[in-house]
This record gives structure tokens, C-alpha cells and sequence, in this order.
């Protein structure tokens, strides 16, 4: 594919992708101009030669990815998008007749309201991938999507891949790359050989403390073929050939992921200020703005300036191409669904976020004879979910035989380059690099789960909370999760992990107390297509409880219930328990109603899904008026004080853990229904 | 330095090791023999053949480190602490005569109260150089020794290198090397050419999930070398004559960090668990212990055997040498110590964790017309405090133009392999690496500052957990910690991470309020060694306020002070606030108390603090009667319902933000005067 270096249109349709971006960074007074006045080319490129896309369908799910994991040049994605004449669709993703960015969008940069936020955010508009700008997070997710374009086409249409298979372009920069998240991600994608993922590295020499030889002397090339990438070098970004060519080699490479290292020059154009760090996160102000238009051959005072004939060429270009390829694989997916139509309705369901009918029907119940830990109750339920949810998987960051997560059932697989439809992943010991990618995964409507040891949700956090503000449904199962775990000790005990995560907005946290209140709540999660769930799970045995005796575990559904009530309905205090400690609140509300007092007992396994309830629900399970109450978790007490107010008892963890068998360190720090019933009685004293 | 390979004692003393890995793990029931098994060669080389230590002065400063980043391989380092004979020491670092691991503590290995904890904890054990287990913060660490090395040594006794330089060993896992942290550490010892700095990768080839294969397939050896390391190859782990020349190669490496990538199998000398991952995290068995025990040569009903010649081997090796080497060095140090009395008093207090004398006289004092923001308030504490302490030093990870942490003052340099005196550092867009070299960098003495965003304190969390673990005194610095650095919008504004950051036990939060907050704040902080501090900065303006008028900014120090009370010193309601939203809660208050309403202001920029006051002083700042109560903070509810109870109110976000200009966001969420004087009248109502 044959690009003629810089003709007239060319350098036209470039230079207004440029000058938008310098326009809306001035007008906001605020943002990154010089990125997308260096990689105007290589996404001009990309978009018009290369991308198989249709701005009038940007959810067609076959489509090229374009991700800007550099997210801070936002400017770049808006005037494409812009530029390209991406619409706005409906539900059934047909264009409205509205362009998602329109012109008086980009005026708006940076403003409240505006889809053209400070960095690109998902949801915002369509043609928005994913959201980007913490550096590492938008190569992690194409990752994901290029995993989940193999997987899908591998699993439904296997001779047919170009019908689901697609490419994803990436572009980073220094920032992405120095990222340790991002190594975790490239040696992921080049162990899977990932040969449909392109990031092309923005190589400017510039960061914001000034040249990159301050901090940064690798051999970036060399370092991703030792990760099993394909590298290629274009020694300047303003050669479009060079770039064409960059990526007909990507295209050509079947066996690994192709990296194309970009020489460029931040703010290219700029008399002043280019080649340096100035040209990268402030406006380069108005005379500047009049030195680089002209130098671009441009009208020195035109602002937000939209030339007729750029918007024909793109219209020509990939508006042209995109139509047809979509009209073509339209035509194409009918016939498939005509002879496949189980698999077309998968496929549906997939992409409009539906979960099958009857997902749930083979969840298990347990008896009081299931004594064990919620970590091996997780992988009964998990397993039994995800047999009737096809494009459920995951996996764990090597840890599958100790979160209990592997997919046992009949034709589960493991995913690599040898068995793209398989459902078991191993992610390696890269818990970032998982996280990032499975929201990628989610991205393109998939089911991801993915597990570790509840410490280590710390190395993950920054992905976790992506999911969060992208509202995707991904599953982290978090196993190992207190002091519970015993000699691995404080390192590996979390303590004040369950706050950290119940932090974050949006994000529901589950801790079973039970093998049934696992089954329930994940009954009450999956169908939740909008928000990321961490199911927090023991490692040591617990009990079942008998549910002849005590309440039905469904209340779980509800993030808290009564599971047991003062003999004469009236509690003058309340018990509250979580996840491994509701057993040592169990054994303590007996020995507090067998001893006359009227003790009342709650399950929470899920703060977030109680305050989701009415307030009369949560009033009748902590009436107001009973301020005696003790909350019982192996955590710190920072998230429970909303329950306890200024007189309630907490009993958990203040520090760190100990190395120790987890009897024993339960003794030792006073995790016990002992000192729970002389709280509740020191309440009533 | 040739060693025979094999020769008898040699053979004896690594199966000693061995056998006393396997034997401690059986007794716990708990735990991982196999890596013991197959390192047990190349850390008896290193130990007995390279190091300079002495078994009596573990804290020698210019000892060599030893870092077993590995960390659940644990039994391998109490092992060698035992056969070395290291000494538990006393304050002044002489030897007790006391091993720092006894034969008992092994024989308790995992057992409460044990100092041969699951994993090594500093501070357990003399000769325990850091707290290892999470995977990649102990090649992190080692970063920041050899850091430490190099600076001290270039600052110090640049003439004389050899009298505070040492070098770094680090054995590590394949974990070590995919989890990103690792590359970020790596990346950065390349940069900054460590040669004092060697690895040494444990390529068993096997991780928990099975085979390497499954998820890891790099070229590691061709990473490195782009990543601007020298690398050696040993093929078999148990040829000491390669390991020897592998390590003789470091030692003549003086422009790159080496990494030693060594074939082994792990659980060698097992018949039945050697090479498989049966043999990485739980004990072998007794059966399978006895036939590896023949397979050594080894009494196979013997446990815990340590022949007397063994430590006779280690006496006469790593002891006769360190002993010599310890000598000739505190007479090499005596010697400069006269010649250099300044010089030596520094190092004495770096050694000890004192600070200088009057380290605080050039804190400065700020008027009402210093308006700005508290980051660059920060930046002028910080630069009036390093310049009088000179082994403070720091970095950001390449923000420093925003975070305002750059030294200025004359003679600070820049940290390079140009100039390994500077105290500025450039970390790279690497926030894990570089908290992980602080720590680093704290384990030797130094005190280390370290800055970013706050939002990206998730990416660094591990390792600031990991200083409070430790007890280090890191100082983190957290700029744009709000809502209130605007446009960038809610994947760059911290919302949740005040509460985050609050969780972790040990952890001093710091978010002062105008610039004497900060100035006081860094005065009450500067002397605490065994705590951490993240220092929490605004990246928007604040007004100074009049101290005339308010009380003293000295009331910082304690946490949490009444800035102004109401008139008549008996408040019917308090306004707390934090930070940027002080002088909300200013304007709000005297708003309240101009129509008569007695109100009172509390600043509350460390909960820590506050918390570590006796309960009388809490008792008078916030009586337990004054239950109408308004705190305004903008981030996450979650750490202040504590102060809260049920019935407070509170301003602030509960969910992500958004992008725009900062004071349209401070509308939009409704954190105004307008709704604390609201809130505060509701509550009176």
C-alpha cells in the first residue's frame, strides 16, 4: 500500500489535524500540542490508509482498533474523530446524523460537559476506545483487545477469522514505555504472538523533565525483540512512505506483535519551542501559534480551521473504504448467522453486554457437610458460571492452583498461540499487566476474570480503578485475603486492602462469609454489566452455615441481611460479620443468646451492594436506634465507622500481620468470639 | 578468585543449607524448599567467596549487600545467617555473642514470634538488608543500595571509593523478572550504569502455574542488554567454578549492572519433585525428604544437621575475610575521620538516623501576600530543609517542573553516572521502580524523597506499604491532589487515594492547608525516622492565611488544631477541613459566626498526628459532645466518619471527577462556603 510522500492533500489533512489541536490547547489554556503536532502523520496514515473502520458504525465489532495510550495528546483522537466524520449512534449502534465530536466539542476542550475531556474518556463519545492518559494503561488494554479479536474469531469463526479477527494500533509514548506496566503488557502480548497488535512508539527524546537522556538509555528496539516483537524503525515521522511501509510490515507479520519505533519531534513546526519539553504540556501561545502556521503554510490568524477538501479526503479515504468493508462484512455476517445461528446469537449477546438466559442455572448449593475455604467454593461457582457463559474467562497472574480460578469443564482450553479459543489464560507473574488487559478484554465485550492473592490487588490498583471509571464488568477474584493465610505473613497478609478497594467509586467488593454467600453473590454480580466486582476470598477453611438455622443466604444479594435475630426481635445490639470472621460472629451471637442478651447477628458481605438498597431495607437490618454494635472483620476499621458511629466496637486489625499458623494469629490479635462478646457486653454494660 | 568446583566441604556445606531449608519447611508444614535447593551453590559462593561482610558487624556500612528478592526462598538467607554465624549486635552494632539465628528460631521457621518469619522481615534479624516477597521490590530495593553506594562514596570519600562503596548481590526469580516493577528497577540500574549492582536470575523455568512456557517466553539475557546491562549465562547451577567466573565478571564490569541468568532445578536433588512445581511452595514430604536426603550423601533420618566443619568452612571463609576486611577498614575510616572530621560526623549520623543540628533554621515563615500553591510552598520548605540536611535527597518520576521537588540551591547536582554526588534525581516515568529504590535508599541511611501525581500513588503503593512495613522514613510527595488540578480531568484527580493512603498502618498523611501547614507540617515530620510521610500538595493556589487573625500554624504539628474558635469558646457546631478546602471552611465559618452561629474551625492536616496526640488534647479539639459536625475534604467520605459518627455531614466527592477548569468543578460538586454553611445550619436546625 503505496503512500506518496506529503502530497498537497496529505500535508493539508495533516497540518489541520495539527493546527485543531494547537487551536483548542490555547482556547483551553490548557493541555499537550506538541504530541499531536508530531504524530499527525502516523495517524493520518493509520486512519486513512490503513484502519478498516466505518465512521458511520464505530461499535462494529469487527473494527480496527485505534487506542492513544499517550492519552495526554487527546487532541490528536478529537480531530480525527472529527475529522474523520466518526457519528454519534443509537442504541442499535446506527449513525444519528450527529458527529460524536463535533466542532463546537473541540471549542469546548477541556470544559466541563464537553466530550473532549483533558484525556480521552470512554463513554464520552463514541469512537472513544478506551480511556487513556495514566501511562502504560492504553497499551495494557489494546492488549487485551487484540486477545480478545483472537479469541472471538478463533472460537466462532475459525476458517472465516477475517469475519471477528481485527488489528489494533496503538500509539505510545516514553511514558508508556518506561511504564513497568507496559513491559509486563508487551511481554504478555509477545509470549501470546500477538501478531494483530502494532504499537507504534512516539520516540521524541522528550520528557517533561527535559531530555529522555536524563533517565531513559535503553535500547528500546532491542528490549522488545528479547520480548519477542517484530521492531521496525521509521527515522522520521513527517515520511509517510516510511510509515506505509512501517506498516505493510505489520501487517505482513504473522507470528508476533510489531513494534514501529517513530522518531519524531514534539512540537514539529514550532520555530520555538519544538524538539523540547515546552512544546509538551502547556498551549504554545498565541505568537508561537502564528510562527507554526505559518511555517505549516497556513493563515496565520484562521482558528479552528476545517479546510472542505480534508474533510473530503477523509471521506474518501476511510469513510469510503470503512463503508464498503462494513456493507461486505454485513452481507458476510448474515450468511454466517443464517448457517450458525447458535454462535450468531452469542455473538449478539456479547456485543450488546446480555448475559445468556439461564446463566445461572447450574449454581451450586451447599450443605453444612461443605466445610472449606471460600477460595474453593469461588472455583466451584466460577466454574459453573462461566460452562454457561461461554465468553466468560480468565485466569490469574500464575497463581491458578492457589486462587482456585482454572476453568475445569469439558473444553475450557488454555489460550495461547497455540489454542487462540482456549478460556483458561495464564497471565504470568504480571498482575498490572492482567488487570490492563482484561479490561481491554471487557472493552470488547467479554467476560473477564482474573485473579491473585489479595495483597498483591496493590500491584493492579491503577487498572482496577480504569475499570471503575470505564463502569466495565470485570470479575478480580481476590484470594488469601487476611491474616487468615498464616505463615506467608505480613507481606502477603492484606490488612488494609478491603478499605483501599471499598474506596474506590464504583467498584462493588464482595467478601462471602459462607460457600452459599459466595454462590449468592455472585448470583447478584454478574448480571451487573456496568461495574467491576472484587470477590474477596479466604484461603483457610470456613464452615457452612445451616440455613434450616439461619437466614437463607439470597439476603447476601442484598450486601447485608440479618442472618440471625435477638430471640424477641428487639436487638440491643448488633453483630455485624464479614467473609471469614461471620463464623467467630456466629459462635458469638450463640453464646450471647444463650446467655439471655438480645443479640442480633448481620452478614455484609458487600458494603457497596447494602447501600445500594432502599433505606428502609437498611434500617430494618441496622434500625438507627440501636447504636450498640460491633463489626467483626481481620481488616483495619477505617471503612466501618459509618456503621459503628462514634460508639460501636471494631474488632480487626490496626497493623500489619504476623508470620504464624492462622489459629494462633487469630489469638494473637484478638480475632476471636471471646473478645466479640465482651465488646457486645461492654456496649450493654 | 578460582574455586574448585565441588570439592568435599563445599558439597557438605550447600547440602547443609539445603537440608536445613527442607527440614525447617517440614516442621512448619509450611513453605518453599525448592528454591533453597537449587540456589543453596551460588549463594554459598557468594557468601563464602565474594561477599565483604563480617559475621560480627552485620551493620558494617560499607559491607556488601545481599538481597534475596525471592523472598518465600527465606529458609536459604536464615540458613546462611545461621552458617555464617552472624551476630545479633547491640546499639552500637557490636556483637552480642548471640547468633542473630539460632538453630531454635529455624526449628520455629513460620512459627509467631519466630524472626525466620514466611518471608525475611527487616527488622527481625540482624543481617535481614530488607523485607522481601512481593515479587520485584527486592531487585527494587537493590536499586536504591547501590544508589546509596555510589552516592556515598562519590559524596564522601571520592578519592577513596573503596572505604564506602560495596556491592550489591541479588538473587531472584523469574517472578523478580516479569512482575514491571522489575523491568522499572531494571531499567533505571542500566541508566544510571550500577556496576556495583548484580543479579542473579534463578531460570528454574518453572513458576506455580507449571512450565514457564505457559506464560513467559522472553529472551531475558537480550531484554537486558537493551535495557543497557551486561549479562553472563551459567548453565548449570551447580558448577561453582562457573559461578565463580560469572561473578568475577561482575567484578570487572565497572560500566553496566551484570545479571547472572542461572540454569538451575528447582528442588534439586529431589527424585520425585526436582524441576516441577511441586517442588516451589509446599514441604516435600518426609518420604520424598529421606530420599533427598540420600541422594546427598545425607543422613536421611538427621534433622536439622549442621556439621560442626561446615561452620568451621563459613568461620574461615566469609568470617576470616569479613573480620580482616572489617579491620582494615575502621582503621582506613579512623584515619579519614581525622583527616575529615565533617565529614565523619555526617556519616555517623547517616549511619545512625539522626539528623543534623538546626537542620530546621531555614524553615521559612510565610505572610498573607505568599499566596500559591501548597506545591510550590513544598518545593521552598523542601530546598530550606535538604540544603541542611546533606543525604537528603530525591527525585520525581519525571514531573518535577510540576511537582516543584527539584533542589535548587547551590552545589545540589543532578544524580548521574556523570555525577554520582548530585542529590537530584531523574527516576524516569517509573513511580514503582523509584519508591522501590527508595526504600532502597532508606535501608542504607539515606533520606530519600520521592514525588508524582497523587492519583499515581496506586501505581506505587506496594512499595510505600512495603516502608511502612519496614518502618523507613521515605518522604512521599503527592502533588495535584484533587479535583482541584482541573482540566486534566478524572483519570489524572485523585478521589479515593487520601482514603487509601490512610489505610495503610504506619503511614503518615499529610495534607496541609495553607503554606505554614506546610512548613509546620515538615517540622513535626522530619523527625520521625521510623515512619513514612506522604506529603500531600495542591497543584491550585491557596491563600496564606493571617496568622494574626487565626492561631498559630504551629498547631499542625499535632495533627489537628482549632484554627478559630467560636466567640464565645463553647461551639455548637465544628467545621473541619483539609488542604485545599481550609479556606472554604474559613470563608464558610465566618460566614456562620457573622450571624451569630457558634462555630468552630478545626484544620486538620494529618489524622495521623491528630490520632498520635494523648485523648485529652483530641478531647479539647473535638469535645465528644459537639456531635453537629461538618468536614469538607475533596476526596472520598470514608476516613472521616470516625470523626463524623452518624450524624455528621460531609462535603466532598463521592464519586470520579471530571475535566474542567478547577473552580467550575468545585461548583459542580458542590464543594462551596455555600453548601458548609448549609450543612452546618441543617445540622443546628
Amino acid at each position: 500500500m503505496a503512500v506518496a510522500a506529503g502530497s498537497k492533500i496529505e500535508q493539508l489533512a495533516i497540518n489541520t489535524i495539527r493546527t485543531l489541536s494547537m487551536d483548542a490547547v490555547q482556547a483551553a489554556n490548557s493541555g499537550h500540542p506538541g504530541t499531536p503536532m508530531a504524530l499527525a502523520p502516523v495517524s493520518y496514515v493509520i486512519w486513512n490508509r490503513f484502519m478498516r473502520y466505518d465512521p458511520e458504525h464505530p461499535h462494529w465489532p469487527a473494527r480496527d482498533r485505534f487506542v492513544l495510550s499517550c492519552g495526554h495528546a487527546s487532541m490528536l483522537l478529537y480531530s480525527l474523530l472529527h475529522l474523520a466524520g466518526v457519528q454519534k449512534v443509537d442504541q442499535q449502534g446506527e449513525p444519528t446524523g450527529t458527529p460524536a465530536i463535533s466542532l463546537e466539542s473541540i471549542r469546548k476542550f477541556r470544559q466541563l460537559h464537553s466530550p473532549c475531556a483533558g484525556h480521552p474518556e470512554f463513554g464520552e463519545a463514541d469512537g472513544i476506545e478506551t480511556t487513556t492518559g495514566p501511562l502504560g494503561q492504553g497499551i495494557g488494554n489494546s492488549v487485551g483487545m487484540a486477545i480478545a479479536a483472537r479469541w472471538t474469531a478463533a472460537r466462532y469463526a475459525p476458517d472465516e477469522a477475517s469475519l471477528l479477527d481485527y488489528n489494533v494500533y496503538v500509539l505510545c509514548s516514553d511514558g508508556d514505555i518506561m511504564e513497568g506496566v507496559g513491559c509486563e503488557a508487551a511481554s504478555l502480548a509477545g509470549h501470546l504472538k500477538l501478531s494483530n497488535l502494532c504499537w507504534i512508539y512516539d520516540d521524541n527524546r522528550i520528557t517533561i523533565e527535559g531530555h529522555t537522556d536524563l533517565s531513559f538509555s535503553e535500547n528500546v528496539a532491542k528490549r522488545f525483540e528479547g520480548l519477542g516483537w517484530n521492531t521496525v524503525t521509521v527515522e522520521d515521522a513527517n515520511n509517510l512512505q516510511a510509515i506505509s511501509g512501517a506498516l505493510d510490515t505489520f501487517l505482513k507479520t504473522t507470528d508476533r506483535p510489531t513494534l514501529i519505533v517513530l522518531r519524531s519531534i514534539i512540537g514539529y513546526g514550532s520555530p520555538n519551542k519544538a524538539d523540547s519539553h515546552d512544546a509538551h504540556g502547556a498551549p504554545l501561545g498565541e505568537a508561537e501559534i502564528k510562527l507554526t502556521k505559518n511555517f505549516y503554510g497556513w493563515p496565520e490568524d484562521a482558528k479552528f480551521e476545517v479546510p472542505g477538501e480534508v474533510v473530503e479526503d477523509f471521506a474518501n479515504g476511510v469513510g469510503q473504504r470503512g463503508r464498503q468493508a462494513y456493507a461486505d462484512w454485513k452481507k458476510a455476517f448474515d450468511a454466517y448467522g443464517q448457517q450458525h445461528p447458535q454462535q450468531r446469537t452469542e455473538l449478539q449477546q456479547i456485543w450488546s453486554g446480555e448475559l445468556p438466559g439461564n446463566w445461572d442455572k447450574d449454581l451450586p448449593v451447599f450443605t453444612t457437610k461443605d466445610k472449606g475455604a471460600t477460595r474453593v467454593t469461588g472455583g466451584k461457582v466460577l466454574n459453573a458460571i462461566a460452562k454457561n457463559i461461554p465468553w466468560m474467562l480468565g485466569g490469574s497472574a500464575d497463581l491458578a492452583p492457589s486462587t482456585k480460578t482454572l476453568l475445569t469443564f469439558d473444553g475450557a482450553g488454555h489460550f495461547g498461540s497455540a489454542d487462540y479459543a482456549g478460556r483458561n489464560f495464564h497471565f504470568g507473574i504480571r498482575e498490572h499487566g492482567m488487570a490492563a488487559a482484561a479490561n481491554g478484554m471487557a472493552l470488547s465485550g467479554l467476560r473477564p476474570y482474573v485473579a491473585t492473592f489479595f495483597v498483591f490487588s496493590d500491584y493492579l490498583r491503577p487498572s482496577m480503578r480504569l475499570s471503575s471509571l470505564m463502569r466495565l464488568p470485570v470479575l478480580y477474584v481476590f484470594t488469601h485475603d487476611s491474616i487468615g493465610l498464616g505463615e506467608d505473613g505480613p507481606t502477603h497478609q492484606p490488612v488494609e486492602q478491603l478499605a483501599a478497594c471499598r474506596a474506590i467509586p464504583g467498584l462493588i467488593v464482595a467478601r462471602p462469609g459462607d460457600a452459599n454467600e459466595v454462590a449468592e453473590v455472585y448470583r447478584a454480580v454478574m448480571p451487573l454489566v456496568d461495574r467491576p466486582v472484587a470477590m474477596i476470598l479466604t484461603r483457610q477453611d470456613l464452615p457452612t452455615l445451616d440455613r434450616d438455622k439461619y437466614a437463607a443466604a439470597a439476603g447476601a444479594a442484598r450486601g447485608g441481611y440479618v442472618l440471625a435475630d435477638a430471640p424477641s426481635g428487639k436487638p440491643s445490639v448488633i453483630l455485624i460479620g464479614t467473609g471469614s470472621e461471620l463464623p467467630i460472629c456466629v459462635e458469638a451471637y450463640e453464646r450471647l443468646v444463650a446467655d439471655g442478651v438480645a443479640a442480633r447477628l448481620v452478614s455484609m458481605p458487600s458494603c457497596e451492594l447494602f447501600e445500594s438498597q432502599d433505606a428502609a431495607y437498611r434500617e430494618s437490618v441496622l434500625p438507627a436506634d440501636v447504636t450498640a454494635r460491633v463489626v467483626v472483620e481481620a481488616g483495619i476499621r477505617q471503612s466501618w465507622d459509618r456503621y459503628l458511629g462514634m460508639r460501636g466496637q471494631f474488632i480487626g486489625m490496626s497493623s500489619f500481620g504476623a508470620s504464624g499458623p492462622y489459629e494462633e494469629l487469630y489469638e494473637h490479635f484478638g480475632i476471636t468470639p471471646e473478645t466479640v462478646v465482651n465488646a457486645a457486653r461492654a456496649l450493654l454494660a
